[in-house]
């Protein structure tokens, strides 16, 4: 049975010879330690030479000095990868992958430019940024931030029914701004929780409405029906501040707003202001404006506004997706077919 | 059209009669000034003289005064239920109900041997709090408290990729100790989150698992197996501390623990202890011992522990779900029906 093993068809022995003959080697360099090993094995196996910058946070001067005469770019933090970098790496770079969904760091249009191909990794990320979401939208809609503190300033009320009244999922109606992997993640989790209706806004209708019985609505409607509104969109210069005054005034006092997507789609002090003037129930933020939040942050001082420091990805399992997909992005444009999710 | 809608069947006036005929006025003592209106409403309409306590918290020393010569007794707090307060009723009492799930400050043996019916309002709560266990499973599994705790220190580590990494619910076998309306409304809820089983344990096997495709399972293995360990199980002396040190050994060093049923079903200390040392990852405690928690409760210097003072049923709309059943269970004791949901 072990030799049985070692046999291999014709088909095979083509195939395995074919992956030789491209898996030639070339340099990726690596932006950060902390990548998982799968995506480095994967790489390797591919023939890659991986040299990994070791600082963190990654050190922009390392990278720099690294990056010259690299094939390829896996870029495993936030920071600005842009037309600096690219020249530093030289002419033979060929394929550079991020390790997000956003790619608001990265200077798009000068990879297009150029022609080089840019990868990242939405899709993979949508599992765990949607049970982060619906973990948020819980938590803002049901206090928990307010009820610690409750707790820690021996303030817990008993024997009071209307207390700390929160808001139930069922029967109430979930508007998605942005209604891609995320929002149809988070969407799909919510299939049997007997919600109302599952509204949507996005810049296309090219979305999946049937599988959800979802409605593609005008971002008005969506602001003034939603008791539970997600923004899970990317961050643009169409969506940069959307979410202000103006919008915030048109949603249910008892509506829950839920921010899983870039802190830059909210104007921050206009959220204050609604949340502390009651304009709307509660709000659950995974991100901000800045990140980090500064500690004396005033929407931090607010009972009824949950807030993370950006923990949407942040599940080994996801991760690890991440990575692998960014390593396959880098794969596919060295060995010459299309990236499996392309920025532009 | 009108008039139209004046004309009844003989079979509409014959039952309308009868209603007429047992709606006899009864008086009902309301334990607190802030049961919801239309429970009230709904007592009133079958002839119920409701008898109102004004004091938040409730008094004893009101209800004592006011309880005598009362014909049901409508129990919206948790304070003893016992045979001082029904020896102050009087002989005519004929019904008593809670507008809670569980009982567990009511001498239910007392009323059994005085054949005094008691209901509660099981059944109704399981929305509200199947809601929030799943808040608390994502709010423990993904590092909210310790997150946030982060950005009050100032303490946000960006760019690091191994930073707070969380546990998703996909993939994970979910355990259910108990698996009545609560358990089975949690596991509804996570039908289209793709978990790899669901495992329960009861004192019997008459649960739902065909439709959960969930597997009655002992103790022991509930404890080795489970990714989330979910507690939604009444309080008895046979489920007392039975999430001692003990069990908390037995489980996943990746384990989330969630409990939404009573503080007593935990040794607190143990769960500390456990919490401590990394025994699992994190837990999710809506009930604790005692309630109000202290606010130096050394629970709440946990970065890994999630508490909420008791918020379980507080939204609005089970909250008048509760109130309403409460009411029925009155109404069909006193019209000589079972009561729709009896405590024995």
């Amino acid at each position: 049975m072990l030799c049985f093993s070692l046999k291999l068809t014709a088909g095979q022995v083509r195939s395995r010879l074919f992956v030789m003959s491209v898996a030639r080697a070339f340099k990726v360099l690596i932006s950060h330690p902390q990548v998982p090993a799968p995506a480095l094995a994967l790489l390797r196996s591919h023939g890659a030479e991986t040299v990994v910058c070791q600082s963190v946070p990654p050190s922009r001067a390392e990278i720099l000095e690294k990056v010259p005469g690299m094939d390829a770019i896996y870029w495993a933090h936030y920071q600005p990868l842009n037309a600096a970098i690219l020249d530093a790496a030289g002419p033979q770079l060929r394929a550079v992958s991020t390790m997000s969904s956003g790619i608001d760091f990265a200077d798009v249009p000068e990879f297009k430019r150029r022609g080089i191909p840019l990868g990242h990794t939405p899709g993979v990320v949508k599992n765990a940024v949607a049970d982060l979401a619906i973990g948020l939208m819980i938590a803002a809609g049901r206090h928990f931030h307010a009820g610690r503190s409750d707790i820690e300033t021996s303030q817990w009320v008993t024997e009071q029914i209307d207390w700390r009244m929160g808001v139930e999922i069922r029967d109430s109606v979930i508007g998605f701004f942005g209604f891609g992997g995320i929002g149809q993640a988070i969407a799909k989790r919510l299939q049997s929780w007997d919600v109302a209706k599952i509204l949507y806004t996005t810049r296309t209708r090219k979305e999946n409405d049937v599988q959800f019985q979802a409605e593609h609505v005008p971002f008005e409607r969506l602001l003034r029906e939603s008791d539970f509104l997600v923004v899970a969109a990317p961050l643009t210069d169409e969506t940069r501040g959307k979410f202000n005054a103006q919008a915030f005034g048109q949603m249910k006092r008892s509506a829950v707003f839920v921010n899983v997507a870039r802190g830059g789609l909210v104007n921050q002090a206009d959220l204050h202001e609604a949340l502390s003037t009651g304009q709307f129930l509660a709000a659950g933020l995974d991100v901000t404006t800045p990140e980090p939040l500064p500690a004396d942050s005033p929407i931090l001082k607010l009972p009824n506004c949950v807030v993370l420091p950006h923990l949407g990805t942040q599940t080994m399992k996801t991760t690890i997706e991440m990575s692998l997909l960014a390593a396959n992005n880098i794969i596919n444009a060295i060995e010459g077919r299309p990236m499996v999710r392309s920025a532009y």
